[in-house]
C-alpha cells in the first residue's frame, strides 16, 4: 500500500480527499493535519465519520510528514502551498496540490492574480493536473497543480474542440453557476444558511482568478491569446457545478461534427460521459461522483454552439479530480476508488 | 372602488393575483374561478389566507364575470384566453391577459410555436404588456398581454440600449435562471421537490415557447430582426428569475453611456432599480417585490458588455406586473397595492 | 405620528422590525442603530430595501435616541439592554427589548441561566409581552419584555389549557422545530449554507435559555411550579417554527371541551387562528406574517393531545410581536402595520 | 455470485435498491422490474447511473424473475406483494418485501389498517427485518417484512430499553420527522418544491399506518400492550429522518445505565452507533449510509428520558436494511456492500 498524507483535512476539498483516499484500495491514508483541530479526532470533526475514519488530526510537520508517506496531497489556502511543496519534492514525495500555486506555466500570470511565486521554477516544472488532457504528462510528474473546479467545468467541453479548429476562439462565454460548498467552511455572512437560501446571484463579475487559469489553458490549447468571458454565480446548493458556454462554430461546421470530435476525444476515458442529442446535463445526476457529463445543442440557424458541463465541485472540480492524477501519477487504473455507484438522488 | 375578477386563480400566478388584488387601496376583488377548486373556500386552497380572503372559488360563467366586475385577469393555459377574452372585450371590460395568447403584434410568430390563433385581430390590437416601454399605449389598451417572465428578465436591460442604439444586435445571449414555481402548480415528475433540491440543470434548451416573444420584442425596438440565444436553467428555489445577458458594445461606447442610458431611460420609474458600479443584482433582493434590478459590468478590453437583472418571477414577471399594468389602465398610480417594504430576508 | 427608534437594527430581528415600522401607517421610524454598520445606509446593508428604506445605520447616542424619538425597540444580545433600557425608561421613553433582560418576574431565574441583572427592579415592573395573554397590562407598560420565540410558540397554546384546568400541569413536552434565522446573522459554521442544508438535527436538548422563561410563565398562570420537557431541533429553513406539544387531558375533558376553550380564548384577537378539526398547522402558512396557528388533535383512547403551533420566529416569534406590543402601549388597533395579505407560497 | 433481482425498481427505495445491489461485492443484479418504465434503460430513468448501470427495466413475469434470480426484493405498494410473494416462495426464492404486507404477525392487526391480507399463514410465518434485534430468525427466513421507517427510527433506541425493563411502556411519545423521499416518487401536490421549501408541518397525525407496526414489536418486546403516542412530520429535506423520543425511565434508573444498557446491547453491531454524552444525532451525519445514530439526554430532575435518532429514510429505513437482511440471510457479513465511507457534507 502506497502511504499518503493530507495537509489541510478539514476544509470540504480536505474532508472530501479523506472519504476518497479512506476507501481507495491501493493507498493507506496515513496523515492528516488541521490547523485549526490539531489533536481532534476526525469523526469529532466530520461526525458522519464516526466508526469508520479512526485518524485524529495533527499539526502539519515537515519530518512526520516525510517520514510516514509516499504521496502528499496539499488542501490548503494558495500562497501556503508554495512554502511547503517544494521541500517535499526535495525529499523526494509525489506532491498534488489543490490550490492556484502550481496551475500555472507562465509564473507571471499568476503573480498578476495572486502575488510573487517564491517557488517559479517548481511551478514551471509542475504539471496541470486535468488527467484526460495533460494525462501523458502527469504520470510523470512530481508536482501536479489540480485544477480549479470553474476551469474543469470550462475545459472539458471547450479543449477537444479548439484543438481540432472547430470552433473560433473568440467570443467565447462561460456562464458558470457553482454550490456554495466552493466558498469554503470558514464562516462568513455570504455563506450563511439564510443569506444563501431561495436566493441566486451573480459574483466576482469580471475579477475571479480562475479566469486567467482557464484563459491560460485555452491559449496553450489554441495557439493563441483566448480570453473567455466568465460569469460565476451561486447556486443554493451545496455541490455541483454547472457550466454553460457559449461558442461560434467556424464555417461549415456541423452539428454532428462537434458531437464526433467530444466523443472520439473522450473515448475510453471513464470520467467524461457525453450526453446523447436532447439530452442535456444536471448537476443532480454527478453529484458525489467524479464525473464531468457534457451536453451540446447546436443552432445551425445561428451558427452558435451551446455547450454545458457539470461536475461535482468538490469531486471532479477539486478532491476526486486530484485522486485521479494521484492514480496516474501511480500507475493505477484512473478510476481507482472512484467508481462507486452514483446515487439515484 | 373598480370591481375586478381573476379567471384562474388557484395557479401559483392566479393565487399571487389574489395577493396583490385583495391588499389593493383602489380596487375590490369580486370574483375568482378555478375549475379545480370550483366551491372551495380560497383559504382552504391556500391556508395561509385564512381570516384574510374570504372569497370562494367559482366556475367561470361568463355571465357572471361580466356582472360583476370591471377589469378580468385571465391566468390559465394558453388557448383557452383566446376563447374567453374576446367574448370579455365585447361586454366592454378591459382585460390584462397572462398567457401567451395576446403578446404578440405578429400573429404568425404566434401561430409558429403555439396554434393557429382564433382571435388573430384583437390580438394584433392588443398591448404587449411591459409598461416601462409601452406605458403611454398600455392607459388606452382594452386588451393588455402580460408579458412572460423570461421576455421581462431580458428586455428591461436591453430595450435601452438597443434603443439608443449603444449595443450590436447580434450575438446576444440571455443565459437566464429560474425558480420552480414557473412550472406551474400542476403535480409532475420534474416539479418534486426530491427532483429539484440540489440540483441545477437547463432545460428546453433552443426550444422554450420565450424566445419569439422576446426576438419579436427586439426585433421591434432594434427596427431589424433579432434572435437573442437563450438558455432557460431551473435554480432549486421557489420564486425568483436572474438573466445574465451577454452584449457587443459598438465601437468607443462606454460603460459610463451604457450606465446613463438605462439610468435614464428608468428616471422615475419605480420599479427598476439600476445597481451602483461595483454591485451585482441578487433574486434575494427582489423576492416578493415588483422589482427588476439591473447589474452592469463592462469589459472595456474585451469590448464586451455583461448585464444581469433579477425579478420575481410571479411579480414583475406575471401578477405584480400585471396590476402594474391595470395601474396604466385605470389612471392610478403605477406603483398602487405594489409598494409594500421587501422583506430582508 | 409617534417617533420610533431601533437600537440593533441590522440583525434579522432589527431588520423586520425596519421593515414593519417602516411600512407602519402611524409612526415614523427616526433613528435605527448598528454597531457594525454605523454611517453605512440600511440599503447597502439589505439591498432588497434600495429605493425604499433611505435611513442610515448610526451608532447608539441615548442623546440622539432620545432627542428624535418617542418609543424605543431594543434589538440586542442580552445584558446591553439591561444597561440601556433604564436609561430610556428614567428620560420617559417607552422600550420594547426584545432580548431575554426583561423577561422574567422573578429575577433570580434569570440571574441562574444568564448572569446578575442590573435593573431588577426595572424587570420587576416590565411586562411579558404576549398580547394575547398579558394585553390588559402591556397597555400600561413602560417596558416591555418581548417574548422568546420558542415561548411563544409554546405558550400560545398552552396558557389558556392550563388557565381553564383542561389539561394536567405535569408529563408536559413541546418537540420545537426553528428554521435558522433564529440563530442570528453573525457567522459561525453551524448557521453555514453547507451544514444545514439537507440536514435536521436537535441542539441544546437539556439546556435552553428558553426553557426556564417558558417554565415562569407556565407556572404563574398554573398556579403551580411547571416545567416542560423542551428539545429546540434546527429545520433547514430561513424562517418558521412549528412546536407540537404533547399533554395529558384532566380526566373526562373531551376534545370538544379543548377545541373550545381555545377558540374563545381567542375569540376577537386577530394573530390567533385555530385551525378547523382535522387540519394541523404549517409554517409556511405563517411565513412573513403575524400568525400564529394552532392545531389540535386528542386521542381519546389514549388520553393524550396533540397540540401543534406555527409561527414565523422572526414576526410573531420576534419583530411582528414586538410592534403588537408597540401598537397596544400606544392604544393603536391592535395589527396596524401588522395586516398584509400573505403570500400563498 | 448469488443472482437478485428487484420488482419495482424505479421508486425512490427501489432506485436505492439498485444502487446498492448493483455495487455489492458478493451478489448479480440480474432483473429489474418496473411496470412505468418497462423497456427503458435504467440509466435513462435515473441518469446518474449512465455508464455504470448497464439493465434495462423489465415487465415483471414471474417465469423470468424465477429463472435468473435466487433472491427477489419487492418494492411495490403493499397489497401487491401479498399477491406475487407466496408464488416466488413456492418457487423456493427468498424474498424481502419493502411494503407493510409481510411485516405483521398479527395479520388481524395488519387487516384493521390495510386490507385483507390473501396470504395469512404466509404472513405469519414471515421475519420482521429489523436485523439489530430479530438476527437469529432472519438468517433462517425465507420472507422477510422489511421494516418501515418510522418504525425502524422508533424502535432501534426503544427496544432494548423496554426488554431491559428500564422504562416505563406507557406514556412514550415519537416526534418524528421525515424528509420528502418518504412520499415516493409519484407526482402529487404536496411533495411539489414550491410547496415543501421553507415549509414545516405535521401530517397524518394521530392516523399514519406505521403506528400499528411499531406498537406490535414494542408490545411483543414489553410482553404487553404498548401504544407509542407518534406524530410524524415532513421536513424540507429529500433524505432523512430524525425521531425524538420521549420515556419515563423506571424508579431509580440512571442515565449511565440507559447509556450502558444501549451500547450493550448493540456492542458490535456495525449499524447503530450510540452517540458519546452531550452530542446528539443529525439526519446530516447519516446520509446516504445505513447507519442509525442514537443519542441521549437524561433529565433526572424531571425524570424523563430523551432518545434521539437519525437515519436515511432510504437506506436504513428501507434498501440498506433490506440488503442488510439479504446479508444474513445468505451468511455473509452483515455490511457487505453497505460500508462505503460518508460523505462528510
Amino acid at each position: 500500500m502506497v502511504k499518503v498524507g493530507i495537509v489541510g483535512a478539514t476544509g470540504y476539498a480536505g474532508a472530501e480527499l479523506v472519504r476518497i483516499l479512506f476507501g481507495h484500495p491501493k493507498v493507506a491514508l496515513s496523515v492528516i493535519t488541521s490547523r485549526q483541530y490539531a489533536g481532534v479526532p476526525f469523526d469529532q470533526v466530520f461526525p458522519a465519520m464516526k466508526g469508520v475514519v479512526d485518524l485524529t488530526c495533527e499539526e502539519f510537520s515537515m519530518e512526520e510528514m516525510c517520514r510516514r508517506t509516499d504521496v502528499v496531497f496539499t488542501a490548503l489556502p494558495h500562497k501556503i502551498p508554495m512554502e511547503i511543496v517544494p521541500r517535499l519534492v526535495a525529499r523526494d514525495k509525489r506532491v498534488i496540490d489543490l490550490s492556484a500555486d502550481f496551475r500555472f506555466r507562465d509564473v507571471k500570470r499568476y503573480e498578476a492574480f495572486y502575488q510573487p511565486h517564491t517557488a517559479p521554477s517548481l511551478s514551471a516544472a509542475a504539471v496541470y493536473g486535468l488527467p484526460e488532457v495533460y494525462g501523458d504528462v502527469i504520470s510523470q510528474a512530481r508536482v501536479v497543480g489540480n485544477p480549479g473546479c470553474y476551469p474543469t467545468s470550462v475545459l472539458l467541453p471547450l479543449v477537444p474542440l479548439l484543438k481540432a479548429g472547430l470552433i473560433r476562439s473568440e467570443g467565447l462565454v462561460a456562464d458558470a453557476k457553482s454550490g456554495v460548498s466552493g466558498a469554503g467552511r470558514s464562516p462568513s455572512l455570504g455563506s450563511l444558511y439564510c443569506e444563501v437560501t431561495e436566493s441566486f446571484k451573480a459574483y466576482k463579475v469580471g475579477g475571479h482568478r480562475h479566469n486567467p487559469e482557464m484563459d491560460e489553458v485555452l491559449s496553450l490549447v489554441a495557439g493563441d491569446p483566448v480570453h473567455i468571458t466568465f460569469v460565476p454565480h451561486l447556486v443554493p446548493m451545496s455541490r455541483g457545478m454547472l457550466t454553460t458556454l457559449y461558442a461560434v462554430p467556424k464555417e461549415s461546421v456541423t452539428g454532428e461534427e462537434i458531437l464526433e470530435c467530444l466523443k472520439s476525444f473522450y473515448a475510453g476515458r471513464p470520467f467524461v460521459r457525453i450526453c446523447p442529442e436532447g439530452q442535456v446535463p444536471s448537476t443532480g445526476h454527478v453529484r458525489g461522483t467524479n464525473y464531468c457529463d457534457v451536453g451540446i445543442v447546436f443552432d445551425a440557424d445561428q451558427r452558435r454552439l451551446i455547450l454545458i458541463s457539470a461536475i461535482d465541485n468538490l469531486v471532479k472540480g477539486a478532491a476526486g479530480q486530484a485522486v485521479q492524477n494521484m492514480n496516474m501519477m501511480l500507475g493505477f487504473d484512473e478510476s481507482a476508488g472512484l467508481n462507486a455507484v452514483p446515487y439515484p438522488i
